[in-house]
C-alpha cells in the first residue's frame, strides 16, 4: 500500500486524480470516518493544497455534512451570479474558470469518504437523503484491494462470504451514478463519467475505491479537458448541460412553449411565480431572479424554495406558500391568482401541505431542469435552464409587485405575552425573524417543528434556508450545521450559521457537535427543549411512552465536548438557557449572544405538545392519509 | 390508522400476530425508534403483556442493540441445556415449550422496528453486522399504506419518486429472508416464513408492516403451530433443524462419518476441539461441551469462539488460539496437534490471525451446521446438530486433559509496574481477568484495543463474551452493550456487564449511554482513553491527523445524560478516572465498584500507540494484506 517510485511527467496518481477532480469542481472539504481500506488514499488527502479532510464522529453525521456542505456551497454559487441577465451570449459560461477553480458553472458538491461494508452502509441513509433532496454528493468508498476481491477472501468488513458487490448493490437505487474501479485503464474516465453524472443530475453518486488502485498511475493530461464540458454553462440557453448543442428544431420548439406561455402571460390579470427546491438544486435561482426582477411579478416559495432568491417584500415577495398548511393571508392571495408559474417543483407531501394545491390545471405552469408543463402540455427536453432567459426577455412587466403585498404571513410584529410564561411556538418564530436574523445568516432548520415552525420566520436578504422536508431524517440537521460553518468560511463575506432543532431529534447526531468545537466553528445551536417527539406526538401517540426520549443536560452539553486533550486547547463556549420569554428576549439582545464569536447552545424550553400552527394541521393531514 | 371494530373471537390482529410470534420465540424487547409509519403498531407494542418497548437514541443503535440482545439470549439458552447429554431421545426437544415459552429450542432472537426510509437505511448497517456474525435479529420497518404505496405518492422519507421497492432491495444482499406484506391472505404465513428462516439460518430477516395492515384481522389458531415445527429440537438428532426427519440413508452416512473420525481420533497421539463462533450461533454449545466433557479432549476456542463454554483450565480449556497473533506458548502447543477438530469454524482474517492457520489438511475435521469435512472429504448435509452427540457417544476418552495446560496465555498473573506509571495495555488485560471478572458477567468489548486484548484475559465460569470480530463496525459495541444489559434481566442469575471501548469507538454511538440512564440499568462502562484511533495508527498513519478525533469529557458524560426532566427523576451515577495503574488498582479494589449497582464509568487513560501484542502483529499482517 505504500507509494510506488516517480511518476513520470504525464502522470498522476489514481487517488491525486481524484483530488484535482474534486478541487476543480470546488469541493474544498471531504468528509468521513478513516478506516483500514482508506488510509493511504487519507494520506493524499492531508497532502493535498486544496482539500481539507474532515474527519466526522461517525460516517452518518459525515454524510449529512456532506449535505449540508454542497447546499450552501450551491447557495453561495446561486448568490455569487450577481447581476447576470438574460442577455448572456452564447458561449460565455459565466463561472467558467471562475474564482476558485470551480467549473462546470453553478454547482455545488458535497464529498464523502467511507470504507468498505461497515463504513459504506452506515452512511447510506445520508446518501439516500441527498438522492431525494436533489444534492449531488461523492460518496468514495476505500475497498479491499483487487487481488483480495477477487480471492473472495473471509475478511473483516465483509460478510464473510468473500467480497461481494452487495454493498455497491444496496447504493444502486440512491445513486445517480456508480463506479466499481478494477484497473487502471478505466479509472479516470470512470471517475470522470460519474462526477458529470452526478453534476448535471443534482444526485448522488458511489465510487468504490480499491488500495492497490490509489497509486496507480493515470494520464495527467486529462485533468485538462473539464468534466462538465467547457463550453458549458447551465445559465447559457444555447448549450444544454449535458453539453448538447441546441438544435434549430430544438430552438423552434424553444419559441413556442415561450408564445404559449406569453399567450397565457397576457392573458392573466393576476399571475405569480411559485419557486421550489429545484431552482436551487439545478442552479438557476439567478435565472428565476431575472425573471422575476424582469417582469415584476408577486412571487412566492415553497418551505423547499426558501431563499431561492431573497425574500425581499419590495421586490414582490409575497410568502411561503404550503397549499392547505399556508398562512391563511398567504393561501388567499395564491389560491385566486389566474396563472401560477412553478420552478422546479418537488410537490412531495410536506412540501405542499399534504397535496393540497387546489390549482386548476388550465391556470399552472410547470418549468422543470428537463421537462416543460403548459396547462395539460407537456413538452420534454425543454429545460428551465434555457427557458428561463427567454421568458424574462419575453414577458411583459405584470406590475402587480406595485401594490405592497397585504401580509407576507413572515410578520416580523411577534404575538403579545407575558415575560414570565414559557416561550409558545406561536411567538418564536417571529421573534426569530425580528431579533435574530440578519443578512447573509445560513439558518438550518430539522425536521419537526423547526422544519414547519421556520415558514413563519422573516428570513433577510442573503439568507441560505437548509432544510431536508423531503427526506426528513430526524438527526441530520445538526452534522448538516457542520458542512455550512465550513462552506460558509469558503465566501469572503461573513455569515453566521444558526441551526434550529429539538430535543428528540439532536439526539440521533449530536456527537458532530464535537466535531465542531474542534475545528473551532462558531455556531449558534438553537435547542427546542420540549421533552420528546413533538412531531410524532401530533400525528400519533400523545402522550404514548415511546414519544419519550432521554433526558440531557443541555447546558453541559459543550464542555463534555470540550476537554482538553494532547493536541486540543478547550475553546470558548457559552450556552445560554431561556425557560421563558422574558429570558429569551434577553438573550436575543445580549450582544455577546449575536455577535456569534465562539459556539454557543440555546436551549429554549417549550411545552410538549406546542407546535407551529401548520405543524398541528400537517400532523392531521398525514395521520389520515396513513388512515385512508 | 384507528382501530377498527371488535375482532371475531378466532381472530387476531395482524400487529399482534407478529408480536405474539416473537413472543414465542422469546423476544421480550423491540428495539427502534418511532416513525410516523410505525406509531399505529407502537400502540400494539406497549400494550403487549410480553414485550417491552426500548426506544433508542437512533436506529443504528437499535440494531446494535438488538443484536447484543440475542447474542446474549443465546448464550443464556446456550447455559440453560445443562447436564444435556449425547443420550437425549429422538423427539425430545428439550426447551420446547421451556420456561419462557420459547420456542424452536435454543435461539436468541433479536428485533428491530424503524421507518420506511429513514429509518431502515439509518439502521441498515446493523443489519448487515447481524448477517456477517450471524445473529437472527427481525427487522421490521413500518411502510406506508398498501393504497399510498400504489398511488406511487411523493411522501417524506422516500426517495422522490413514489414508493419504489429500493428499500427493500438494499436489503436484499444482507438478509436472509425478506416479505413485502401486501394484503390479508398470506401475511400471517410470510411473517412465520421468515422467522423461521432467520432462526434456522442465524441470520436476519426483513418484513415491511404497511400501516393499513397493522389492524387487519388473521385467523388466531395458526398461533397454536410453532413456528419452528413442534417435533424439532436442535440437540435432537433424528431430526434436522428444518424439521426435516432423517433418513436411513441418512443415517448410514452418519455413520460412515462417525466412523472416519473415530478412526482418525484413535489413530491421534494429541487431538484438540477448537471451538469457534457457529457453535454459539447455531445453539450447539450445550453438545461441544457435552464431547469435550465425555472425551477429555483438551480444547480452545477463537476470539469468536469465546465462552460457547466454560473457559476452565481444569476442564481442558487450553487458551485462545488465533493463528500467528496467538500467545507463543498457546500457539506452540495448538499447531503440535495431530487432529485439530474444529466446530463452527468462521475463518474471517481477524479471528485467524489473518488466514494463517498452519494446519496441514490431513490433520484437520470441521463440523458445521450444514457440512462436515474429513481431512478432503467433504459430506454435505452432515450437521453438528446431529454429528457432535454421535462424536460424544463414539470417541474414547484422549485423557490429556490430565496434563494440565502448560501455560494458557490468559495468565491471572499481572506483569509488575510501579504504581505511578500510566496503565500498560500488556497490564490491563490480565489484570482484567484477575481483579475485575466474576462469575457470569457479560463481557462486551468493542472492535479495536479491546477486541485484541480481551483474549489476553481470563473469563470465569458462566462469563459470556460479546465481541463483533469479523463485521467490525466500530461503535457497535456500546449500543450491543445495551441489548447484552436487557437479556441479563431475563435470566434469573445475576449478571454484571462490562462494555470495553476506546474514545474512537464509543464517540460514534454514545447516546445510547442515555438510553441505558434512562431504563435505570447499571453497566460497568470503561473507557480505553488513548486519544484517537489505535487501531488504525497501527495499521497506518501513527500520527497522521485523520487518526485524531474530538476531545471528550468522559467523566462528565453520565452527568450530561442523566438531568431531570418531567418525567425522569435523575439516577445515581458514578465516574472513576484511571491516570495510574496505582489509581485502577485501587478503583478495582473497591466494593462500591465491583458491587455494580449503579451506572459506572471507568476511564482508563492509556498512551496512543500503546497496545495488545496480538493486535501490533494484527495491524501489520493487515497493512501487508492490504498491501500485496
Amino acid at each position: 500500500m505504500s507509494k510506488p517510485g516517480q511518476l513520470a511527467d504525464n502522470e498522476v496518481y489514481l487517488g491525486n486524480y481524484l483530488l484535482d477532480r474534486l478541487a476543480q469542481l470546488g469541493v474544498r472539504c471531504l468528509y468521513g470516518v478513516p478506516g483500514d481500506f482508506n488510509l493511504t488514499f487519507l494520506d493524499l488527502v492531508v497532502e493535498h493544497p486544496d482539500i481539507e479532510w474532515i474527519g466526522c464522529c461517525n460516517e452518518l453525521n459525515a454524510a449529512y455534512a456532506a449535505d449540508g456542505y454542497a447546499r450552501v456551497k450551491q447557495a453561495q454559487l446561486n448568490q455569487d451570479h450577481e447581476g447576470s441577465q438574460a442577455d448572456s451570449k452564447p458561449g460565455q459560461a459565466k463561472s467558467q474558470g471562475g474564482k476558485d477553480k470551480t467549473q462546470g458553472g453553478v454547482r455545488g458538491l458535497g464529498a464523502l469518504l467511507t470504507t468498505q461494508g461497515v463504513g459504506e452502509l452506515s452512511a447510506i441513509n445520508g446518501i439516500a437523503g441527498a438522492y431525494a433532496e436533489r444534492v449531488p454528493v461523492l460518496h468514495v468508498v476505500g475497498v479491499a484491494s483487487t487481488k483480495l476481491q477477487k480471492s473472495r477472501a473471509v475478511l473483516h468488513h465483509t460478510l464473510g462470504d468473500g467480497l461481494t458487490r452487495v454493498f455497491e448493490e444496496a447504493h444502486s437505487g440512491i445513486t445517480c451514478a456508480r463506479a466499481f474501479l478494477q484497473g487502471a485503464e478505466d479509472a479516470a474516465a470512470e471517475i470522470d463519467r460519474i462526477l458529470l453524472a452526478a453534476l448535471t443530475k443534482a444526485r448522488p453518486a458511489y465510487l468504490s475505491l480499491p488500495t492497490d488502485l490509489v497509486f496507480i498511475p493515470v494520464d495527467k493530461k486529462r485533468l485538462e479537458t473539464p468534466v462538465v464540458p467547457d463550453s458549458v454553462g447551465f445559465e447559457n440557453h444555447d448549450v444544454l448541460p449535458t453539453g448538447k448543442k441546441v438544435q434549430d428544431e430544438e430552438k423552434k420548439r424553444l419559441a413556442f412553449v415561450v408564445k404559449e406561455i406569453e399567450r397565457l402571460w397576457d392573458g392573466a390579470k393576476d399571475p405569480i411565480v411559485l419557486i421550489d427546491a429545484c431552482s436551487i438544486r439545478y442552479g438557476v435561482s439567478h435565472l428565476v431572479r431575472d425573471l422575476v426582477h424582469a417582469t415584476k411579478v408577486k412571487f412566492y416559495t415553497t418551505p423547499m424554495g426558501r431563499t431561492a432568491i431573497d425574500e425581499d417584500p419590495a421586490n414582490g415577495f409575497g410568502g411561503v406558500y404550503v397549499g392547505e398548511i399556508s398562512d391563511a393571508a398567504v393561501k388567499e392571495v395564491v389560491e385566486k391568482s389566474d396563472l401560477v408559474v412553478m420552478v422546479g417543483s418537488l410537490k412531495s407531501d410536506f412540501n405542499t401541505g399534504e397535496f393540497s394545491y387546489p390549482f386548476p390545471q388550465e391556470t399552472v405552469i410547470e418549468l422543470h431542469s428537463d421537462s416543460t408543463l403548459v396547462q395539460y402540455a407537456h413538452y420534454p427536453d425543454v429545460s428551465f435552464h434555457v427557458l428561463l432567459p427567454a421568458l424574462a426577455k419575453a414577458l411583459k412587466p405584470k406590475e402587480n409587485v406595485s401594490q405592497p403585498p397585504k401580509d407576507v404571513g413572515l410578520s416580523t410584529t411577534v404575538p403579545e405575552g407575558n415575560k414570565d410564561e414559557m416561550v409558545t411556538q406561536k411567538a418564536f418564530w417571529p421573534m426569530m425573524g425580528a431579533k435574530l436574523f440578519k443578512e447573509n445568516d445560513i439558518v438550518v432548520t430539522e425536521t419537526g417543528t423547526s422544519n414547519f415552525g421556520i415558514l413563519g420566520s422573516a428570513l433577510p436578504n442573503g439568507a441560505t434556508s437548509v432544510a431536508a422536508i423531503t427526506w426528513g431524517a430526524i438527526g441530520a440537521a445538526t452534522p448538516m450545521t457542520l458542512g455550512a460553518l465550513l462552506a460558509a468560511q469558503e465566501t469572503s463575506t461573513p455569515r453566521r450559521t444558526i441551526l434550529f432543532t429539538g430535543d428528540g431529534s439532536i439526539q440521533l447526531t449530536l456527537q458532530e457537535v464535537a466535531t465542531m468545537i474542534r475545528l473551532g466553528l462558531k455556531p449558534i445551536l438553537v435547542i427546542l427543549n420540549n421533552d420528546g417527539y413533538t412531531i410524532e406526538k401530533l400525528i400519533h401517540g400523545e402522550t404514548a411512552p415511546y414519544n419519550d426520549i432521554p433526558s440531557f443536560d443541555w447546558q453541559s452539553m459543550l464542555s463534555f465536548f470540550n476537554a482538553p486533550g494532547p493536541r486540543f486547547k478547550p475553546l470558548p463556549t457559552k450556552s445560554w438557557l431561556a425557560e421563558t420569554r422574558g429570558q429569551l428576549e434577553e438573550i436575543l439582545a445580549n450582544e455577546e449572544f449575536q455577535k456569534a464569536d465562539k459556539i454557543q447552545v440555546l436551549e429554549v424550553r417549550m411545552a410538549p405538545l406546542d407546535a407551529p400552527e401548520n405543524l398541528v394541521k400537517q400532523g392531521k393531514l398525514s395521520a389520515e392519509l396513513n388512515a385512508a
